[in-house]
């Protein structure tokens, strides 16, 4: 049994992606063949695949399959077929920061490259960068395990996570789940307590599936059970991915983050926040610069297919919380663990 | 519009009591004609009917059924056949205590009564202990909701709750509910969260749908948002009700009442507890007396008819948590506001 290594790979025949279904799971396991970009942005918006560095990587992989698809044509038409495709991909999910910067890079290789160069070469070199692009959300992933593995105290470690960071959201073993698949991996004993995370259940229907299957030892709680879980100290840290860090340590994840951190604050258990460099956004000065944006409410009224709440209630479901850089104990990146105070450590960390 | 009176009441003819089948809400309002002790027992064990009070309204409503059944037989026989509805009874929830109190004071009532006395005229008493039980039921719960009142800011006043302490859950307008009701009743501008409360969404499914219904403005948010709501200073305090309250002031109530109280002290934000007199363990010297049932698994793993985690995942599901004394601005009951320190407050209040 071993980790998952992502949820989206090339196919054997490199024609084509693979992807895993996450609106399936836990139900069924079912690996998409996705042969177009179209067919990709499809996915996208339908959340067949999420995650910021996952999503990057489906973009960058799709614009490589628009460009096979057109790579008999002449060069002009070859191009402009691929600058359609990505258009189309980057409209998918709007403020998906990862999306658009891996189509960006796509389209950067392609105007890099000489007028002159054949549609077949440069169709090759397409696809090399979406592989470039995910072999560095690997070893991206794998860096934030090693440097995270090391605030794991003796054994047996007791884990509480929030929503998925895990390999299911990202190219390789995940950002939050990182540090625990890598202690697995080294034989250490280590419990993790997954939330639920609603409306979407990404915590009891995504991290629990992959932990799971990779042997971890997991255990689902409602979100409002995790008080009782730090009150009875049976957890030693919160460990959560993010989706973006200000420039001074605020960060942007999952609603219900922010309550947790108060809440290990609270109980005096260190709250931790692993995220690639890439997730630092220093345009941003501090979380009041971050926009939280709102989910449809019948994701809580009917998410399961079952009438929940009275069919007009309102609802106030947003998708984010900001938790102060103050209750964050450090930052796990891939080029290092960030201390407070975030200021200095962030801008550090960027121009080394 | 106006609030609901309670989810039980005698049918017009006197020979039935109708309720309100809890399970099929917010999808269908149905009322129950039920006929016989057996069918309540069936109602009961399949929450139809549910909340400490409203349980124990029903068991004695239930009782006084079951002597309108054995009228028509000789004195001793409809003394069996009410004993033995009532022992059905009370093994329907064992750990309900208000169960066990009402159908123990039907029963002594009963063997109050002279063994001459007529079937006819003992079942017509113990339909007036079972009527005495429901009003004494609904006066306390106004009375809890004109004392709490008094506690409310200046309008609009905004109020956070958990799970469902309404008129659902009792024989009048509820414990946690009450100062809300009495407020819109008063016209003053009251506005309402309420918590999902997983797994059984008592919040989204019963709290949302009795206050929308009686006009009060409700919006539902998940668990996990409560944290934000007080963090922006969206509600003037939280109210919730309780299952058990220990001699020393800790209280038992549903799962995230805990979480709820320590996010409430974080942002300064009051939190209250309503609750019936009835409702305090005097032999509960503290919450660590209290035993915590847990819940079955698959209210989490498949709680909408869908598998939400993967079908053998583990998972920690209490029912109830205990919030330390501390945590608790005040205790708002039938016989009025309890302050800290509870213990001298709560022994005042009982020998009064």
């Amino acid at each position: 049994v071993s980790a998952l290594a992502g949820a989206i790979r090339w196919a054997p025949d490199g024609h084509a992606a693979e992807l895993l279904d996450q609106t399936l799971l836990p139900e069924a396991e079912v690996w998409l063949r996705i042969e177009t970009a179209d067919a990709m942005a499809e996915a996208i918006a339908a959340l067949r695949v999420r995650g910021a560095p996952a999503i990057g990587i489906a973009a960058a992989m799709a614009v490589a399959l628009a460009a096979k698809r057109h790579v008999a044509e002449p060069a002009d038409r070859f191009r402009a077929g691929v600058e359609h495709a990505a258009q189309r991909l980057v409209g998918t999910r709007p403020t998906a920061v990862n999306l658009a910067w891996a189509v960006d890079r796509m389209l950067a290789a392609m105007r890099a490259a000489p007028a002159t160069i054949e549609p077949a070469v440069l169709a090759a070199r397409l696809h090399e960068e979406a592989s470039a692009i995910l072999e560095e959300d690997r070893l991206m992933c794998r860096r934030i395990g090693e440097h995270g593995v090391t605030l794991f105290p003796a054994e047996p470690v007791s884990v509480l996570t929030h929503c998925n960071a895990g390999a299911l959201a990202t190219g390789g073993i995940g950002t939050a789940l990182a540090p625990i698949y890598i202690a697995h991996e080294r034989g250490r004993r280590v419990r993790v307590f997954a939330d639920e995370t609603r409306p979407l259940l990404q915590g009891s229907r995504l991290t629990t599936w992959e932990l799971q299957r990779a042997g971890v030892d997991v255990t689902v709680v409602p979100d409002s059970v995790a008080a009782l879980l730090l009150r009875d100290a049976r957890v030693h840290m919160v460990l959560v991915g993010a989706d973006r860090i200000a420039a001074n340590g605020d960060v942007a994840n999952k609603v219900g983050t922010y309550g947790l951190a108060v809440l290990a604050r609270h109980h005096g258990v260190p709250f931790y926040v692993a995220a690639p460099t890439s997730t630092i956004d220093v345009r941003s000065a501090s979380g009041r610069d971050i926009a939280i944006e709102e989910r449809d409410a019948d994701e809580v009224r009917r998410g399961f297919g079952r009438l929940t709440a009275p069919p007009a209630a309102s609802v106030y479901a947003p998708a984010f919380d900001v938790t102060p850089a103050e209750l964050i104990t450090a930052i796990v990146t891939d080029r290092g663990i960030l201390h407070p105070p975030y200021g200095g450590s962030i801008r550090q960390s960027l121009s080394a």
